[in-house]
Formats: C-alpha cells, sequence, structure tokens
C-alpha cells in the first residue's frame, strides 16, 4: 500500500516518474484522439480505431483515478479537490453518455478536452501562471474594465461613423464591439473595418493611444509570470 | 442632511458604498440598453422595454445629479467640476431630444455613451491612466509627432510606387496613409496592400525600422502607467 | 545683421520661437496642400488654389534659405550642411521642374515629400532617434542581419511547402519573403498564407521562434530611444 | 602550409578578413542566385547564367572545404564539426544531383538553402542566439508546452461554437488549431474567424488572456539575446 502510494502520488522515485510519464503520454494519446475524431471525412475503421482508444484511455484512467482514491490518506478531501474532480471530469462524461441517446452525446464529446487539464498536474509553468495570475488580480481586474470601457467607448464611435456606409456589416454596437476587439489587440482579420473619413482618422487616434491600453494587461501578466519564475530560482 | 452627504460623496462607509454600486449597475445597465437598442431587427415590445428603462435609468441619474448638488458644499463648483458636467451631460440629452423633431433624436442618442464617463468616478485605473498621461505629455506629443512624420513619409512613398498598379487602391496620399497606419500598428486588414516590387521592399524596410518607432508611445504609456502603479502601493 | 540672424538661427528669443512657429506651420500647410494634390477628383478651382499656395510656400521657403545662407557665418558649410541641403531640396524641384516638359513633372511632385525632412529641425524626438540609432548600430545591423537570415530561410521553407498546392500565390522564393515579411511582422494581410497541413505546421514554428527574433531590432530601438530621453533629464 | 592556415581560420589578419568577406559574398551570391531560380518564367540564356553560377559556387565551396579539411590540426574532428558538417552540406547535393535522375533533383535544389547556414560563422548574432536559448531551454520548452496547451484549448472551444455555423471553414480541431496560432500570435490573415455571438465572445476573452502567456516565449527570447549582449560588452 504504502509502495503504491509513492509510485502515485510521488515523482521523485524512479517508479512513480515512469507512472507519471505514462499517464502524460496516456492524456496527449487522449487529446490526439479526440482531435482526429472532429474530421469530417474519415474512414470507418479509423473510427472505430478511435473509438478503440477511447475505451482504452477512459479505463486506464478510470483506473488511476480508483488508485488515486484508494492511496488518498483522506479519500473524501481527494475527491473534492481541484485535481480530484478535474481527474472525474475526464471520465465521467464517457460513462454518461454511453448511457444515453445519440443527440446528447455531441455535447459529452466535448468535455473529452477537459482531459487536457489533467496535465495541468505535471506542468509546472501553470502552477506559475496560477501564482502570478493570483498576485496581480485586483490589477488585472481594474485594467481589464478599463480596456472594457475604450473597447466599448471606440466600438461606440465607429458604429455611428460607420453605421450609414456599411448598415450591414456595423449592423449594432455589438458588432462594432468585435471590430473593435479585433483590431485593438492588431489582429485584424479584415471582416470588418472603417471605411469613412471620419471612422479612419478616430481609428488611427484609438490605435495609437488605445495600443498602450490593451498592452497593458499581457504586460502584467507577461511581468508576473517572470516574476514568479524568479522566486523559484 | 450630513448623513446623505455622506451616503452620496463617500463610499468608506456601508451605505455609500451601497448607493455606489447601484450607481454602478444602473450605468452598466444603460450602457447595455442602449448597445441593444442599435440591434437591427427588435420587436416592437423590446423597444418599448428599452425605452422604459431608459425613462427609469435617466430619471433616477437625474435624481442622483440633484441629490450630489443639494450636498455639495459649494454648489456652483460642483456643477462646473468634471464629474458634475459628466453627470449633467448624462442626463441632459434626455430631456432636449424629447422636445424637438425626430431627426436630430439620432445625434442625441449618440450621447448618451457619455455615460459610460460616469464609471470614471468609481475606475482608480483611470485616475492611474489620467496620472501617467500627465507625466508624459511632453514625451508623448514628441512621439506622436514622431511616429506621424515615419507615417506620412512611408505612405507618400507606397503611394508613388503602388499608385499605377492600383489606382483604385492607393487613389491618393489620404488613401495610403490609412495604409500606413494600418500596417504599422501591425493590424492588417488586408483592405489594402502593396503589390509592387518596389512596394513590397519599401513596406519592409519601414517595418523593421517603423515597429520600433511607433511602439514608442504604447511603450511610454506602459511603462506610466505601471510606475503610477508603483506610487500606490 | 547680427539682430537678423538672432531671430533665424535662433529660437531662444520670442521673435526667433515665431519665426519658427511661422516656418513650421507653412511647412505642414504645404504638406497638407501636396496632399490634396494627389486626390483623384479634384475641382479645376481647388487645383489651382493648390497651386497657387505652392508658389506661396516656395516663395517664402526660398526667401528663408536665401536669408539662412545671408546670416550664416560660413557660407558654403551652411549650403553643404545636412539642413542646408535638405532646404535646397524643397525648393529645387519646383524651380526645375517649371523649366522642363511634363512628364517629368510627376517626379518632381514626388520630391516636395522631402520637405517633410525641414520639420527634423524642430523635432527633438528625432534628434534622439539619431543618438539612439548612433549607440546601437552595430547591434542592429548585426540582428537585422539574423531576422534577414530568419525571413530567407522561413521564406524558403514555406515556398517549397506551397508551391504545389498554390503555384499562383507562393509563385517563386521572392513571393514566399513576401509572406515572410507579413507573417513575422504580425502584420497578416491576408493576400497570402499556407494551406497545406506541412506549411502551417511550419509557420507555426517559425512563428513561435521567429516573434522573438524579430522582435529584437523593435526592442533595441525603443530601449536606446528611452535611453536617449533619459540622458536629456 | 601555417600561413594558409590563418588566412583560412584566423579572420584576425588582412588577408584571413579579405578570404572571409569573399566566401561570404559567393554565399550571399549563390542563395540570390537560388532564388532566382525559382521565378516562374525566366528565360532559357538567364537559366544557363545562374546555372553557371551554380557550378562556380560550387566549385569554390568544394576548394574551400578542401582547403579547411587540409590546414585542420584534427582533421577527422573538423569533419564531423558543426561546420563541417554545414560546410559538407553546402556542396554535397550538387554532386548527387548531378548522378540521378531529374525528379529528384527538386528535392536537392531546396537542399541549397543549407548554405544560409554557412553564414553563421561570420554572424555573431546567432552565437549569442544560440547562447541565449542554451540558457532558457527549460524554461522555453515549459512556456512552449503551456502556449500549446492554451491554443488548444481555444481551438476546441472555438470549433464547437463555430463548426455548425461555418462546417467548411471549421471542418476539424485541426483547422481551428490553425484559427488559435493565427489569431493569438495577432497575424490575423482573414482566412478563418469565428461569427457566432459565443465564438467571438470567446474570442475575446482568449485574447485578453492569452496575449500574455503566447508573449512569454519571445519575451524570454528578447530578454534573453540582451543579456547575452551584455556578457559580451
Amino acid at each position: 500500500m504504502e509502495k503504491l502510494r509513492q509510485v502515485i502520488e510521488n515523482n521523485d522515485t524512479g517508479s512513480g516518474r515512469i507512472f507519471d510519464l505514462f499517464i502524460q503520454a496516456l492524456i496527449v494519446l487522449s487529446l490526439i484522439s479526440f482531435s482526429l475524431d472532429t474530421l469530417p471525412d474519415l474512414s470507418e475503421s479509423s473510427r472505430r480505431l478511435l473509438a478503440s482508444i477511447e475505451v482504452l484511455t477512459v479505463s486506464i484512467f478510470t483506473l488511476e483515478y480508483l488508485l488515486r482514491v484508494i492511496v488518498a490518506r483522506q479519500k473524501l478531501r481527494f475527491i473534492f479537490s481541484f485535481y480530484g474532480l478535474i481527474d472525474l471530469m475526464a471520465i465521467l462524461p464517457f460513462y454518461i453518455s454511453t448511457g444515453i441517446d445519440l443527440r446528447a452525446v455531441r455535447v459529452f464529446r466535448f468535455l473529452r478536452v477537459f482531459r487536457a487539464f489533467k496535465l495541468m498536474r505535471y506542468n509546472r509553468a501553470i502552477t506559475r501562471f496560477q501564482k502570478a495570475f493570483g498576485s496581480i488580480r485586483e490589477e488585472l481586474i481594474l485594467f481589464f474594465s478599463t480596456a472594457g470601457l475604450l473597447l466599448f467607448f471606440a466600438a461606440v464611435v465607429v458604429y455611428f461613423c460607420e453605421r450609414d456606409a456599411q448598415p450591414e456589416v456595423f449592423a449594432s454596437v455589438f458588432h462594432s464591439l468585435w471590430w473593435a476587439v479585433v483590431t485593438l489587440t492588431t489582429v485584424g482579420y479584415g471582416d470588418i473595418y472603417p471605411v469613412t473619413v471620419l471612422g479612419r482618422v478616430f481609428t488611427f487616434i484609438v490605435l495609437m493611444v488605445g495600443l498602450g491600453i490593451v498592452a497593458v494587461p499581457a504586460g502584467l501578466m507577461s511581468s508576473a509570470l517572470s516574476r514568479a519564475h524568479g522566486d523559484h530560482e
């Protein structure tokens, strides 16, 4: 029992590391098979292979979950812990979807993506990310709301500039808000852009001022991440 | 009277905080209803609901404005203060638009966006932003004019490279200026881009040099914001 | 004479500042009129007005140039100085173009943009830019050549991935080089992009690695500019 | 012999510098001729000229390689060193391709791009880049995998939001992954973007959070490069 616990909960020992790597490889395999499953023109035999992989991975994840519950010193605490719930989320949809009719299966198939969260247990960057996020949470909320206000204001002004020239494209403030997001993050898909002189001049001003503001949350996150990095060294 | 003043002007007391949160929620509600109002195919009953919300919010904003005037120790000073004018701007368009014919209403509807500025009273990030902006105002003007010169120069050169190949797209220096803005901010909508060899080689050069220059105002703003943040801590 | 010199060469005195502001306003007026001149459907009367403005500004720039030569202590040295040549470039095209036939005028019209350089005399940011550029010239050359190599390598690989799928779009390594420039600066016009799986996977890798490298020259320039800014304070 | 070694291996002496510059010029010439060779409508005489340049450059590169082997004190060690293999890669494809049939030549033509790597010997920025890369390798792997997870998660969510509205464009998770790469690097070609309300709201959230994370590898690389720069001074 104590030996099993060391294999599963510890990744310092040799067998613990092998167990971890095996589970990680299985998660990645499961995610790849999940992605392949969405390809539109798969042959019947490929679909059957993917279904087999699904059954196999869910079986092993179930076994892993049961083992983790068994070796846990405080069983209930593990079950309701963050990683315990993630582990449950990774297998539960499979069992529920087999019992119900086909239409709802589609939604449950989507839930398989939550297996990706199982990888968080092994990714130190995400731990740092959580730490970084926590240290600047208040700042982020503050600047997100400011960026939100700027986006809203830019959207409204451009909506009133463009709605007569492009009533189909700038159909409402919400369409214009999509424009503001795509423009101020400098993605610029090209599906929506101002054509009037007024709209373009305003876009120029908003870009020159707004890039600095929209860049703040990203900059805060970056610097908090590198600070969280410094603490580890 | 003194009690009312504490509720309205102070946000340290419990009832003051509740009053602030209530007004903020109302502003957000008003802005959402304003945005919904621009949706093209709303049913008649939805429009009537939005109009009711408008009357309700304006009524409460009017009450709030009057209360703020009443509790203010120096009434005239409050009325002509920044926040006093913003509060007036948030309600005045409604009263004017009800008295006049329908065509001009559209302009007044736009003015409702200024209610967003009422949120500034509660957003500490904007206070910081103002402070940051003030501390680097001279720098910003200097680099904005430099960025402007670069944009103008790039626009003229690309205009002369492209006008024979794309007379419709690069129709004038102003069209080309729009290209320069969209390109050097790396938005790149794809509505206007060079196709000649000369135009593309020049675009490459301008991008390599220009990204550094156009990034300066945004960078200055970001660092000034984080400095303003540091002062608070 | 000494008084005239102080007005023209000095911008500390009151009349010197007024002279400077007047010349700057004239340059901006000249550039705006130059830009307006490129608009495709101008009325005949507008064209005549712009031509008059052109004659007027060139006359004043000529007068200014002559005055600067007269008050200069070392006349030849001023004439062949950077600003002396810029001042000459700003007026010479006008005089040459009036003597020759119409076809060549178009080229000379383009040269009017060099008047923008006259603004450099008054823009402290450009002086700083020159200083910053000088201090990191060697670095910039080094990283520009590295960025160039990366762009070239990315272009060749994507060319060989895409030329069979899109022979018209990725017609040669030069077309692909344009793709590399537009992609790694994150402009992304959308006129050229990979469609094959191999091309897209490679684009992903190049973007993750390349953004860091292409950002280096811009980053160096930005930090050198703020260092040059620090020296002034 | 000792004299020859100094010319080839040393770039401190005058003749060594000239030898280096000559080889560099030849590499650049070879790469330009390689690029020109891909142009679709070249005349027969141009093709013949490019072929002659190819024979000439390969001859000189072969001579250079033999000389480097001859002057090397430990011949085998040079042959299997990084630069030794690069030098061999730069000439070998030419000799193999002349012996085999025409179809495979196309692949070997591509290998000519590896000559670009010969420039690495002379580019100090690349040495720094290697050093910078080495010092943050572990960090990069960590954040690349995090960025990868984020991209995957964003792709899956948007796929499920958009597949019903745009079954052709968001055909599978892999198509959606391409969207995630193009969006979170802010390239935004415009070939694939969300159109549903849910997809757009999610894009907004992912952009605000994700820009900070995707920027981390690029930021790490930039700062490591400038640190590697500081060590040299």
